[in-house]
């Protein structure tokens, strides 16, 4: 492209930026009964423009086809009216979400009689950078604005026409409510320059970058992000069976854990198991996994207790995301514990015992995300946590850290209220 | 110099970060009792140390006179045998303040049974970059170690002497503890490529970078830093005389906000003042301005009351820190949240009134990290908080904002307790 478009390019994003600042700051300052009925809004237009967005689906996916995408990915880009339904239903699940905005996160007052209180209020413009689903658009935008937030969407040029008519059906919903409709705003362009400047913040109009998708996505956003970024990395999760497991547990945890799904990032990458119980543990979950098709990679000692394949060092840092478990006999919980302090990738893990001492110190020196006693890693999710949504699972350990709801979507201030103090 | 040297630098800086990472790891498993005990057995070797700190301080004074650095930088830099005392104080006081870590910040039970707690934990590795005074190294590795963090510090070359003679007194009073040592590490070089080998992060092992400088030094951290930052830019910060102010706090708390200290970031640098009142409360209020030698510089209206010069567009910008103070007549609260949110830089900003609703309406409308109702500006400070200490002001959005104390050097878990749930 030749240099006045590279400018109407920059221009027009800038003016997104200006746009999407302006709209937060009215937003902020609404009451939280106001962002439900905006939210209540969004869905009904979602719901009432199934045709359009249906329509607009089918351009995406006759692209889709003629280029050859892998069905998988023509799935994941696949609208139908079941599916809109779900998306509005979605949305009006944040609208029930309390609303975080205001609320008093701590008070105290001092010897000279100022009062302080912490109060949440929204983190300002989010920028929302994702791949393949369309949903993600109505998703992502009603839990941020459930937050007080404007944001940017920009997704992938394959899903292009659905997202943008998602966004006119928020924006169109938005319209006949008091906020304004440039909290959400799609980037109309499929330009790559577009994330870029993003990424650059706009201007200092954008507070936060959270992507969505795969790992080179992550990958390019953290590595040239000047704004801070949410970000996900890897889900490299532990299931420990301690030697005091209850034997159904650690077979029904285990399973659940490795195979409810093997494609999110909680599930379990590798089990520990204690030597201890190797030879009477090891033996029925194996069998319960592999009877599902999963395929076992051992160390030398879990080849000693049931026949399976040899694991290498790179399997211990191994993100499967498929029906494979890495397993490892370990002499203890410190074995275990450090194992997953080498290893793994903070995100979640769990340990199975009924010795309450052995578990808290589990829980307590695993420095992960989430750390789970006799409970399934793939728990790690907004919804099960009770958070009515995610935008995502961070990894980092800034502001933000495993499933990141609403609340995570605000930062706070400090309100003081004094009487004529002066400072001494 | 030549390639082996940068070899070694790179070595040894890497080396530097595993042994933090190390440390980190120890500490964050004691108890609260044990980094109590630490930070006291810091405390009592700076004061048993002081012959030694003195002596290195005297090599840095000697330098800095052959180089002719001004008063005010060689201030700055000197200890004596009271400063030391207040520095070794400072380290008790911090000893003092709750331990943050572990602390379950929100609990709930899910309806399949599944217990949930949010936890306080240390953030990690602490890189601390900083200028002239070298009792920040005591500050700084006091309130992070309180957290459960180690750090490394990186001080200005005036003063590598004093802060190697201070981390040499802090390391050997852990030496007496169950802390290990490695929590607190001086970086023995004031090569500048150190500070660029910290700002990305020595390979992972360090979570946060916080610059204490000026802003050449802010700059180039926010610029260069491939890890966050709890970064300061800049306190442009208004007292805002409301046409319901009482007159004498009007008077007392606009010359206490801008003359207690001027060169503090909680300085106030524009006082605005309704139109209704300006008449009457200017007068008195540029009379005590004047009478403690501040310059005054007005717009057109502020200058047909009180004489004073005349304020052009930069004066709405600048942060001065000096005794000189930028006047704006405006119409009402909406006129003066409007100049705030235009020109102001989202740290801290006051409001004079009687009148109660507009009070709150600018608590709520100024998007600042500290908003304050007929108080001064300069209790922007984490001890006028009750925070026992603070590593600086945050003026990002993100994790931290406002005054950085030893809660906000902290992150979080997500401990789950089950018993034998798996997700459906």
């Amino acid at each position: 492209m030749d240099a006045p478009h590279v400018f109407t390019l920059e221009a027009d994003m800038l003016e997104i930026g200006a746009r999407a600042r302006a709209a937060a700051a009215v937003l902020r300052d609404l009451s939280p009964a106001q962002r439900t009925a905006a939210l209540k809004a969004m869905a009904q237009a979602l719901r009432s423009s199934a045709a359009a967005i249906l329509a607009a689906n089918a351009e995406d996916l006759a692209r889709a086809q003629r280029q050859g995408l892998s069905p998988a990915l023509v799935d994941r880009l696949k609208l139908d009216a079941t599916r809109i339904e779900g998306v509005a239903r979605a949305v009006d699940e944040v609208a029930a979400i309390a609303d975080p905005v205001g609320a008093v996160m701590a008070e105290w007052t001092r010897p000279n009689g100022l009062k302080f209180q912490r109060v949440r209020t929204p983190l300002g413009v989010i920028g929302i950078i994702f791949e393949s689903r369309p949903n993600v658009a109505a998703d992502a935008g009603a839990l941020a604005l459930r937050a007080g937030n404007a944001v940017i969407l920009r997704g992938g040029s394959d899903s292009a026409a659905s997202v943008a008519a998602i966004g006119d059906a928020l924006r169109q919903g938005l319209s006949q409510t008091s906020v304004p409709e440039d909290v959400i705003q799609i980037v109309p362009t499929t330009d790559r320059a577009a994330v870029g400047m993003m990424l650059k913040g706009l201007d200092g109009a954008i507070d936060v970058i959270v992507p969505r998708g795969g790992k080179a996505l992550v990958a390019r956003v953290q590595d040239e992000a000047r704004v801070p970024v949410f970000a996900h990395l890897e889900g490299l999760c532990h299931t420990y069976v301690h030697e005091a497991a209850d034997p159904k547990k650690a077979i029904e945890i285990t399973l659940n854990a490795k195979m409810r799904r093997v494609s999110v990032c909680g599930a379990t990458e590798t089990l520990l198991i204690d030597r201890a119980v190797a030879a009477r543990l090891l033996p029925p979950i194996a069998e319960a996994l592999t009877a599902k098709g999963c395929e076992l990679r051992g160390d030398t000692e879990a080849r000693g207790v049931v026949t399976m394949n040899e694991a290498a060092e790179e399997d211990w840092r191994a993100e499967y995301l498929a029906p494979i478990l890495a397993v490892r006999v370990v002499e203890n919980v410190d074995a275990a514990i450090a194992h997953i302090a080498r290893y793994g990738s903070q995100h979640t893990d769990a340990i199975i015992t009924e010795d309450k001492a052995a578990a808290e110190k589990f829980l307590r020196e695993v420095d992960s995300a989430i750390v789970l006693w006799n409970a399934s890693t793939q728990f790690a999710d907004g919804g099960e946590f009770g958070f009515g949504g995610e935008i995502g699972i961070a990894t980092g350990r800034m502001h933000a850290r495993g499933p990141v709801g609403a609340e995570q979507l605000t930062t706070f201030k400090y309100v003081v209220r004094g009487d004529g103090q002066i400072r001494p």
